[in-house]
């Protein structure tokens, strides 16, 4: 699970790495399962759009086993307790829906702005690493980064209630803009199955779901154990107060709970999905 | 200038059909400052978003140069002639901006819907042109096709007038999930100088662009002579009137128009710009 020569300096440099195919079909389909039953949960945790259709589920890893796995999963931790050089605790977990047609906007932002301005966290010794649980399409509402800007430390920004259901601290034109001019602006898009690995720093977006796919992402924001946040401003479920270092678990830990519930047979019963299941995406081209 | 079998048979199945790099970048250079040109303009076939920037210049062929040359294009003009097998006129023209972080959505639709309904266009023996002014990415709002969409005849609709402040016939969003459970959702996206012809029954949509780039493309619709609309509802600059047959010009009249102005030298000075330099997007991937 270890990081090239060669990833870690493009990483210095474009302040992101997208790896396609990270996971299996068969992966991804107990993800899959997973978020349907989150997102079918009536807790406090669950976000919905102004529609009503689920938005965020946070902190999911607290009260569903296959979000637990995932988010002490080898192939997400190992890398960035690599980056951090250090062990990691959970900062932030987070199954992104995006709902086809309703899915709303995240504006311009850098998450460290956030953690730094709401949470107190001491440095952006930080970082996301997300999973495709989706295709990501031009589509369907993909993330999207500017390259490069997660070099300018933390950039100025207004406090927005008002856009969406989540309160983000964003980013104005200009700054986008100059950011853009050096960088450009990119869209990793791919099957799902694809991991995603981005710096707290990194300015990103994305644009409403208008079309008729879903598109769920999990986020793992992670942060060394020594960087833990100092103050405790925001829900416990959204900025976690346990600073415990996160132990990897095996490689196969998500396909041996497949197994599991497979041999379980009859007992294991996962509650019916709330809606119908969600539409395949045969051929979108990026 | 002719489709191929393979294109033909490809467009009869997905109802649409791309051509990355059709145009030259001197070309798209033409063109592109003839589209900062007109929207400069004051007049009331350029329409603004609700923030004040341009979305659509109708009938830029009428009081452009450059325009006028690219709507007699054969590159453009030639390919529609063989697919409705006879003379086309201007039905609509339109260079539509989608300006960077305020470009707004276009809902699910049909063209030849809004035609038939508002215009009374007898038969869907009409389609769309479109050519890329600027790079088409993931991120500044691509234009999204339902492939076989346009096998359905005109679906039901209903009359949005409220969502941006132009009228569409949009579809309700069953109808949307289902036709891409069958067909799936593309994004055709790549550089300026890319042309996409596409059915002006087939289902499309495109996202508000939040990027820091602008998005410009330029669409002619074109329709069989014989098949001229009946009602004049819409004004003449939205739903043209002028029933002319188009004449190819040559291949070159763009590239001359460039020449003739160059060799004008100081005679000629084209409007100033009325905006910042576009930004450039050295690499948006896909």
């Amino acid at each position: 699970m270890k990081l090239t020569e060669d990833e870690l300096r493009r990483f210095d440099e474009d302040g992101y790495l997208f790896f396609p195919g990270r996971f299996t079909p068969e992966e991804v389909g107990v993800l899959k399962q997973a978020a349907a039953e989150v997102y079918a949960l009536q807790r406090e945790e669950v976000w919905r759009e102004s529609s009503g259709v689920a938005r965020t589920a946070f902190a999911a890893h607290t009260y569903n086993e296959a979000f637990r796995r995932l988010g002490a999963h080898p192939r997400l931790i190992e890398p960035v307790m690599q980056l951090v050089d250090g062990p990691v605790y959970m900062h932030q977990y987070k199954v992104n829906a995006k709902a086809a047609f309703d899915g709303e906007v995240w504006q311009w932002h850098q998450d460290y702005g956030t953690w730094r301005r709401d949470d107190d966290m001491p440095e952006p010794r930080a970082m996301n690493i997300a999973v495709f649980i989706d295709e990501v399409t031009a589509a369907n509402g993909p993330l999207l980064f500017i390259p490069g800007s997660h070099k300018f430390g933390v950039l100025e920004a207004g406090h927005d209630l008002e856009t969406t259901s989540y309160p983000l601290w964003t980013l104005d034109r200009d700054t986008v803009k100059k950011l853009a001019e050096r960088g450009g602006c990119v869209a990793p898009t791919g099957p799902a199955g694809g991991m995603l690995l981005f710096s707290s720093l990194l300015v990103h977006a994305s644009p409403p779901n208008i079309s008729p796919m879903d598109r769920t992402i999990v986020y793992l924001s992670l942060c060394h154990v020594d960087n833990h946040i100092r103050r405790f401003k925001r829900k416990e479920w959204i900025a976690h107060r346990d600073f415990t270092p996160i132990e990897p678990l095996a490689d196969d830990c998500l396909m041996d709970l497949a197994d599991d519930q497979a041999a379980l047979g009859r007992r294991y019963r996962p509650p019916p999905l709330p809606v119908a299941t969600p539409l395949r995406s045969p051929w979108c081209l990026g």
